[in-house]
């Protein structure tokens, strides 16, 4: 069976050759201490810990799922050892903030970091990447004191957290939440309600788990504004950093699901839960907010470390398995050829791969714009990162959970009947990557987002920094390098701001045009990021084709352009085909 | 929880309104005693066992999955009281020869009841529906003894038939297969070797079941049509038709699998197992192949079934989830409005309302020419019938099941998070319906077949019938009724034309732009033959449209041309840049 190897060479193609990270770094006071050379180190130990210690744990993993035991925990075996070395390696607080000994990596890093996690394993992934973003938002939005208390044992994984939004009735829609939090009037506050589908809720894994929980304070206004953020920990905290007595809250089960079953999935209710703050007042959703961003892009890297893994499973079974003849035989010894040999299988893993490293580039670029937002000091330079993070977030997270799904269904297609089965570890792919297009704000709520609150409210201004990158690209040396890919570059840029123009008119007159466009209209994005980092990719390459890895990304590219590329324009013509057949039917007819 | 109601009314209306069985069924002396009366006494009926004796075992069945111990194969908790209903029901029977008191019922008729098989449930249908496979080989194929023996039981469903193809070492190559029958010198054979994927190869449902084994006589020559065909039935049967001994096979194991888990998947081992010639020597897979095209259109049904339960679970879903504020408030004393108004989930429900109508006209149109093919006589009819069967077969198979996973993702988007949790059921349809696209011949050889052996070795004489039906179509007064609607029809037609003329012509000097351009292509020909089935549904429904049925039929066809049609023409480009982009890449490279 492959084990999952850490795809460094390409990951540092991106940092180095694309991105030119080494001259970025240089920018900003907190990150001149960062080059390749250490990017390189980190990339290469951490390629070790997910291929020698996360990825023995996959398939086992899902085959054993977690266990809940009145109230208890218990995850696969084997995830608690593995935890430990994540921990006392460093790697919890690889992004944390230096103040509190966190490790301070541009997320540029980050996020090759946690698609190895995700390559290697789902799962156990979600444990200390979600902890990362609860530690986050703590970071940003808790007082000293709570900061103090908390951040360094998150920084060190020997706690995590976890983050309570989703109620039974509610979960897009966090307006209806129910949990209530009473005032002690000792600066403390009792949370009392019942929250489903809290990931990493309870477990094993480590001492102490601090609740981010979202509840409305008694006399809190209707709908979003209502809701405040509080912190509950598992264990109370002594001034020492000591563990206490326990909270009263707990686990009533967890979750049956089709896939990332070594993740537990709680029901979590909390009975008069001893809770602080966290923030203002009303504030909850922004607090929660100010890390979502950086989540959403984890989630899309869910899709970008299946998908890699999914492609090295593929390569490898379709190079071993030999079934019927090539078009030009290649090994008469042998009673048939490989199949990868075969038109629709490389079609199939071709697939696999353009998305993969248009996805990888994709999110280096996004990261560099998040980095920007936060380690500049320029306002300019931030405004024009944060519309570009606010833009591209949704597109990261759908677009590649989406492809992600659908490069890991073409990757188990590959292995015929043995996709099948449950051994191979490829249909535990499409099980576990399927989640990602629906938690954290699922596919079809990111693209309302990307087209409604982003696009239309914005009056397309967000899209101004998009189209001026690309546009910087096509105005350059380099797309002179590939004309042809050039060339479809610009005209999907223009189809784009037909799309663009045309809902942002429609809508102005019906609403619905909003919510019948934005799927095709995240995905038409999509294919425009990823069409100008094949361009990019390709205007690299180009001019070292005769060595391997680039002569790949070449016809890799070619692929792209070819094979995937013309997607685009079905998504703009049912953009433009309006919103009539879709908001037509009575809801009685359906 | 949404429970399984078959759409009579649809399939009432597809019989009758769109294809005018009563006139049709009235040609041919085996089909004048049916009629629409009795179609919808046999749909009612069959709609109750579906919803009342399968469905109750849909989720129960995946949870618990088939037993192995040592040998013996248990199918979960009352598959086996529902099969005797089947049975006693006279269902296996259905489609089978009159002969040996089989229904004789048309094919028409009989692929409406496996859908309701397939929509119930997956991992039972495949019993019933893969044993009447191997009697209707039989049937063809098996001396008058062998049928004499084993067709009347089969019929009643007291025993069930078994495919036994697939080896560790081939699944589409079947050319390399090692089975080996040894003539016994007494017209007997003794068979020895192992064959995997063997479903219901050994189960507890029936009494006897009787394997169809390929395997090589001593003196075979290479390749295919070394391969000939073998009776082992499990018990050995005397010539009052009572069991004897127990012939020498067993399952070796079972599979485990992501999903029909109710289904048994059997490794087989035959250790000089005791078989009996079924057709000509070195004719096996030809014998195989004349149930290939009913057994392939059964499991483009898995895809139709599975996507219209998904249909039914997410609308019901969608109408009772109350999620947010649609864009003219619903109800202002619910706290919400139900997600069904937003135009997002709107559009994901379409999607699969629109796939499953226009797959549901397109199986009975195929189903038609199989009819045309068994009941008419008159040899020009009859060779047209087959032209047609030989260029639709891979479509239906490969696009309804294509389609039905896409569907059942879509379904299972609408749920949200409760989507991914095993209990709703939706998710089990998304695992159980993904082996669609894998068995019976994965989909990428359906693609295969219809471009490579069927389009470009006919030289696109194949392509004839299907064109002019559609141009018959186009020609009518019915066209004039949705003039929008025959355009795009006639657009796509001519655009199919031209991809068409285009690989036969690049094929020529290379034969990879057959491997390369087959999926587009088929997936090209699954949105024309759509395309057409909607604007035969729409005219019919067109003068009707004030009521409700039609109404839907008209809404529903909408979509169909302005939100998923524009997806053809990716199809279209990706075809016409040919195969180069595929076949670049060194294999070293990937």
């Amino acid at each position: 069976m492959t084990v999952y190897n850490a795809p460094i060479k390409d990951m540092m193609f991106v940092l180095q050759e694309l991105f030119n990270v080494d001259e970025f770094w240089q920018k900003y006071p907190d990150t001149q201490d960062f080059n390749t050379e250490l990017a390189s180190a980190v990339l290469e130990e951490s390629g070790k810990l997910s291929r020698d210690v996360l990825f023995p744990l996959f398939r086992s993993g899902d085959e054993e799922g977690c266990h809940f035991d009145n109230g208890k925990v218990t995850t696969p075996e084997g995830f608690k050892e593995a935890y430990k070395q994540l921990s006392e390696g460093g790697w919890c607080g690889l992004g944390g903030s230096p103040e509190y000994d966190g490790q301070g990596l541009p997320k540029m890093l980050v996020v090759l970091f946690e698609e190895m996690l995700f390559g290697s394993n789902n799962s156990f992934a979600l444990y200390p990447i979600l902890s990362s973003g609860g530690a986050m938002c703590l970071m940003k939005h808790g007082s000293q004191e709570l900061k103090d208390m908390y951040m360094p044992k998150l920084y060190t994984g020997e706690w995590s957290t976890a983050m309570g939004l989703t109620e039974p009735h509610c979960g897009t829609d966090l307006a209806l939440l129910k949990t209530k939090a009473e005032p002690n009037g000792d600066g403390s506050f009792n949370v009392t309600g019942t929250k489903i589908f809290i990931t990493a809720g309870e477990h094993d894994l480590c001492d102490n788990i601090v609740h981010l929980v979202l509840a409305k304070l008694p006399d809190a206004p209707e709908g979003v504004k209502g809701i405040s953020l509080f912190l509950a920990p598992k264990y109370f905290v002594d001034g020492d950093g000591n563990l206490g007595e326990r909270n009263s809250f707990s686990a009533g089960s967890i979750e049956h699901k089709m896939g990332i079953k070594g993740s537990a999935t709680c029901v979590m209710n909390y009975d008069g839960a001893k809770a602080w703050l966290v923030g203002e007042p009303g504030q909850g959703l922004a607090a929660m907010f100010t890390m979502m961003n950086y989540e959403r892009l984890s989630i899309g890297l869910q899709g970008l470390g299946s998908a890699e893994m999914a492609y090295q499973m593929a390569r490898d079974y379709a190079k071993d398995r030999l079934q019927g003849r090539a078009s030009s035989v290649v090994d008469k010894s042998k009673p048939a050829d490989p199949i990868i040999h075969h038109a629709d299988v490389r079609r199939m893993l071709l697939f696999v791969r353009a998305s993969v490293e248009a996805g990888r580039a994709f999110t280096a670029y996004v990261a560099n714009n998040l980095d920007i937002s936060h380690f500049s000091n320029n306002d300019e330079e931030v405004k024009r990162a944060n519309d570009l993070i606010a833009l591209l977030i949704p597109v990261a997270k759908a677009f590649m959970t989406d492809k992600g799904l659908e490069a890991c269904v073409q990757a188990q297609q590959v292995f015929g009947g043995h996709g099948y089965i449950r051994e191979w570890g490829v249909e535990q792919l499409v099980r576990d990557v399927r989640i990602a297009q629906i938690y954290e704000g699922t596919n079809g709520i990111q693209a309302l987002d990307l087209m409604g609150r982003k696009v239309v409210r914005s009056k397309g201004e967000l899209n101004k920094p998009f189209y001026e990158d690309i546009q910087c690209f096509l105005d350059s040396d380099d797309a002179k390098l590939n004309p042809s890919y050039a060339q479809a570059l610009e005209k999907l840029l223009t189809a784009h701001k037909k799309a663009t123009e045309f809902v942002m008119k429609s809508s102005a007159s019906n609403a619905d045009e909003i919510g019948a466009a934005s799927v095709d209209y995240l995905h038409m994005t999509g294919y425009l990021a990823y069409a100008w980092m094949w361009a990019k990719m390709c205007a690299v390459a180009s001019s070292k084709k005769d060595e391997d890895f680039y002569a790949a990304k070449m016809h890799t590219g070619q692929f792209f352009f070819e094979k995937m590329l013309p997607q685009a324009y079905a998504h703009y013509d049912q953009i433009m085909n309006g919103c009539s057949a879709t908001m037509a039917m009575p809801v009685d007819l359906f």
